[in-house]
């Protein structure tokens, strides 16, 4: 009926999100990898799974990569490359917005709401109500900006919304944000309760939470990034935990992953690392192959691929 | 202009709380007490906080009772005597709703998504997003039962439909819930993702959550318990949390607070004890001053005091 294709898969799947690509493809059609290069995925017209960027050269015959990721930004240095050999590249956005976005509750009311102080004062058997409970604070209508308006942001603004919270969100051009400008950002951070980070790596993001940003933070205020950790000075943000300038942090992402031991991140207070896990949740990698299969059927009847990465803008 | 009365505080306040007090009462109407019996509260006769029930034979003045807290169940032996002394009795109603349900949600979106975990993972420096990623799970359009319609029960109820669960409550005969019956009750619990206990402690309630009742949920769900630990019957509850035929829980209160040193609470996994700070925040005691005040207000005016408690129903 459709004519035959060879769909390199390298995304890391489980055998739910394998079964459900193996009902779309024939055992033909399908060259299996785990990581490693594999010289049949020369001859594969589409591959399904973020492949380092050096093995573009080698996949001679693709022609549309769909990534197992919202971000791109290792492929930056392949764009001359990918567009010379007219690669289309889809991305998963949108698939991270609810397990993202809980993740960034989870981490603030848990500072704000003290499960850190419990959680260590259990692993004591020590009872510290009359010690805790006066730290305790709430989310509920506190001032929060937003960075970024992708479909994480905007899902991060609607739950704290539910919370009572005032939002305004942050994004260069988006006309969802109402600020647009650096020092439009700058003045809302100063009275911000909530600063939330759903930016992705791009030279414009890159840094954008240097010492000066972070020093308009309050000792109150709660600092999340979720977006990627190349926006965060983190040499000034453990410094402003440390000093108490800042009131408390929940770091999705750092700029090295995995976090090297010897990161003073690791022992800072009143912060909680998520360690990269805020995309997870019960049936990601089956919804990734969802996607992927979904694409697929398009791509096999010609018509446009969902997703396709904005190289220009970076998301 | 108005006339003088004698009012006893023996309510936990910060300076702040204290001086709010202190505006609206002159230095002759106030009794201060901290905690031991002061002979001048025999002649207040209202009183601000949650007096010992063996002091109401020696408040022989007393007329109106402001407590610090909405539970009111230690003073069930004295119901008799309050009645025969026409003594008023007003609680907090209300004012906890905030704060207990923000740490319904704190407590569940930590063990959904792995801040239980990443804590752990970080007091070792050790990434382990790999281990951690694929046990995370979402709270989004999960189906939930909250027991009580109260201020607390509605809150918790409003923020889990932010996250889009599908929500049920179980009240005896508020008109506010959907089920009424245990048997009502016991259906929906039967396929509950979520389940939160904000019930007040009376005989209805006690072991309502029985080994039999806590054996209806599932080992995904998450239970929660911000009413009374009364309301568990705690031996079954470490058993089903140990055996994983329950997924977790997040517990406010237990039958014993402060939670006695060998309890196997502490160490039990996938379960936050918050410790009774759930009605905790920063301005809570300000909060609890402002309250008294407003009533003080209402009753040198010889109009009634706003939340009477209940003494058939329990709450």
């Amino acid at each position: 009926m459709t004519r035959p294709i060879r769909v390199g898969i390298v995304a890391q799947l489980d055998d739910a999100a394998r079964e459900l690509c193996m009902r779309e493809l024939t055992a033909d059609e399908v060259v299996w990898s785990s990581g490693d290069w594999n010289p049949e995925l020369a001859g594969c017209e589409v591959v399904f799974g973020n492949v380092p960027g050096d093995w573009l050269t080698r996949l001679t015959a693709l022609r549309w990569l769909q990534l197992e990721s919202i971000g791109f930004e290792s492929y930056a240095p392949y764009v001359d490359e990918i567009r010379a050999k007219s690669i289309e590249v889809t991305n998963l956005r949108g698939l991270f917005a609810n397990p993202v976005a809980e993740t960034v509750l989870a981490g603030v009311l848990a500072l704000l709401r003290g499960v850190d102080q419990v959680m260590l004062a259990a692993s004591e058997r020590r009872w510290a109500t009359a010690e805790i409970r006066p730290t305790t604070d709430l989310l509920h209508a506190r001032t929060a900006v937003v960075l970024g308006t992708g479909s994480i942001g905007a899902q991060v603004r609607r739950l704290l919304e539910a919370f009572d919270c005032t939002v305004v969100s942050y994004a260069k051009s988006s006309p969802e944000a109402e600020l647009h400008t650096l020092a439009e950002l700058d003045a809302a951070l100063a009275t911000a309760g909530i600063v939330a980070s759903c930016l992705p790596s791009t030279p414009d993001t890159t840094r954008i939470f240097d010492a000066e940003r972070l020093a308009l933070l309050g000792y109150r205020t709660i600092f999340a990034n979720v977006g990627r950790g190349t926006a965060v000075d983190e040499g000034a943000l453990v410094s402003a935990i440390t000093t108490g300038s800042l009131g408390g942090a929940v770091l999705d992402v750092t700029d090295r992953e995995p976090l090297p031991e010897e990161s003073p991140l690791w022992s800072l207070p009143r912060t909680i690392l998520t360690q990269h896990t805020g995309g997870g949740y019960r049936d990601e990698l089956l919804d990734k192959a969802r996607r992927f299969v979904a694409n697929l059927d398009l791509w096999r009847e010609g018509r446009p691929v969902a997703n396709a990465v904005n190289w220009e803008d970076g998301y």
